[in-house]
């Protein structure tokens, strides 16, 4: 069996043998340059990987691969119009570069590439295969919104149950959805492709846990951006949602009115306050055992999986590469 | 066989016994205002009948009309949006009523929407439907990104055949669309699906150009909008272009002249100037002429296609309809 840096490489030259410049230029290049930019991979990579664990090749998932990518990459691009964020993995993003409407409509186009590439992939499930994929993709606007929602109710109104609902749509199930149709070209079970959709629920969450801990905790240097940004901009996450759970009337309050304020406060004097709170109800370590429990949920599901461990290698390095990340 | 009232009403039908309120209510909210806002239905009229036109039952492709429909006001809302068109329908549209961000995303929605209901459609012909439906989704993408393109080029460097490409993609195909799939549902014969793709395509380009005229010289009253307003937004439709071929060289520089200026003039007369140049060079009965010959082009290509004359009745009547549309 092949490790996980073959499947990465793999990925990798998928990409860039891929062509995405076509006519008109204005609605390419954008397309072009976003999917030039990299990242993680980590969801074609996951589909290889289920792919190969129930015996399928790279030809079987190629062009899915490209597909879920595409897909991805269509939410950052249009997540990023909606948030007005400047940068993404440290390049300016495609609104700040060409302009609102390209950054709608160039969107829009990646979301029906995504589509061609899922209907050139050969297989005798394709209509499982793609109603997983649209009902994954409703379910990642529907968490978008709960996300855009949470800003007008503010952190005083937003439970523990309604952000793990919304990170659960907004990122776990894209995770699941990779794997279970990697499952799905391969061949695999029902009962394993359960399995490996619930694995990636879990994996999912644990996930975006982590990325709300490393906008508190990242070693900038390592993770590549200012940390504290989620503070600044008043974004409700896994911190402050627990730390409200654990500190006393005082802090809690005190959070409240700073996850409230808008311009009137200097930036670097909120994030130091919030963090301080943080630190006094050790916030850090209650996180990392939340997140930890997720890991070994997911970890349990996936030993539960019914074939040779041998092919459970890529995806189980993948697996510890995410529990122990830095970025 | 039933005539084309049936079909409108069937429409109508399935429109109000489905439900598009969902939670979360902000994500949908925009989506069913957009669906209940009416319009000519024109693209699941054109399925239904062409389905019936060989023999298929409404069962077949109410799903998929639901689907055509529901993509199609996703571009709209997404067009609006790009094009800051405060009305749509005579009711405001979505980002002026719910801003930009809701839509976007309910847009995002609607387009994964629109899958939902091809995907719940049973077919054999599932593939080539889906197929049809995304290529064609791809190059309305195209054809708006186009016709933004113009807006920068300017009147002066836009040709004929440029514009024509372009309603092609941004308008044509969708119907052509629309009554393939309807074909494609009942299992017609691949000439006589090909035959109905290209009698939309001229139908397609004949009902754009028509939306270009009526701007200039429709009934207010009748059009239920002002006229005029292409002209005030120097929008490049067919009869700028077509006015520059007739022109002589002041008449065509002056044209153009009107169509680069800004804010520096009276928007009315404007107007009376640019329909003066119209007027001078006898545009209307040219451009009625152009309609005409597409108009005869779909009809040809029509009459060709080899099913009983009655079952060709409902999409007969609807070609008619549109023919001396006023609105």
């Amino acid at each position: 069996m092949n490790n996980l840096k073959h499947y990465l490489s793999q990925v990798e030259e998928i990409f860039n043998h891929e062509v995405f410049l076509a006519e008109p230029r204005e609605l390419y290049e954008p397309i072009d340059y976003t999917l030039r930019l990299g990242g993680k991979r980590i969801r074609p990579t996951l589909m290889l990987a289920a792919n190969a664990m129930f015996g399928g090749s790279a030809d079987c998932v190629r062009d899915a691969a490209l597909g879920i990518e595409t897909f991805h990459n269509f939410t950052l691009l249009h997540d990023d119009l909606m948030d007005r964020s400047p940068l993404r993995r440290g390049k300016p993003t495609v609104y700040t570069k060409w302009g609102d409407n390209t950054a709608i409509l160039s969107g829009d186009t990646m979301y029906a590439l995504a589509w061609r590439y899922f209907l050139r992939q050969p297989t005798p499930h394709l209509q499982q295969i793609l109603n997983c994929f649209n009902e994954t993709a409703i379910e990642v606007c529907e968490g978008q919104q709960k996300d855009m929602n949470f800003e007008t109710l503010g952190l005083a109104k937003v439970n523990l149950d309604a952000y793990l609902d919304m990170i659960r749509q907004k990122t776990a199930v894209l995770l699941a959805c990779a794997l279970k149709i990697g499952a799905l070209y391969a061949g695999a079970p029902k009962k394993e492709v359960d399995n490996l959709w619930n694995f990636g629920i879990h994996l999912g969450l644990a996930f975006q846990m982590q990325d709300d801990l490393l906008d508190g905790y990242g070693d900038t240097a390592v993770f590549g951006k200012k940390t504290g940004q989620d503070i600044r901009d008043n974004k409700i996450s896994f911190l402050p949602i627990m730390a409200l759970q654990l500190g006393d009337e005082t802090r809690k309050n005190e959070l409240l009115n700073l996850f409230a304020t808008k311009d009137n406060m200097d930036e670097e004097e909120k994030v130091r306050r919030v963090m301080d709170i943080y630190n006094t109800v050790d916030l850090h370590s209650t996180v990392e055992k939340n997140i930890n429990d997720e890991f070994q949920t997911a970890k349990k599901i996936f030993d539960s999986i019914d074939v040779p461990e041998d092919n459970k290698t890529p995806l189980r390095e993948l697996m510890e590469t995410l529990d122990g990340r830095k970025k």
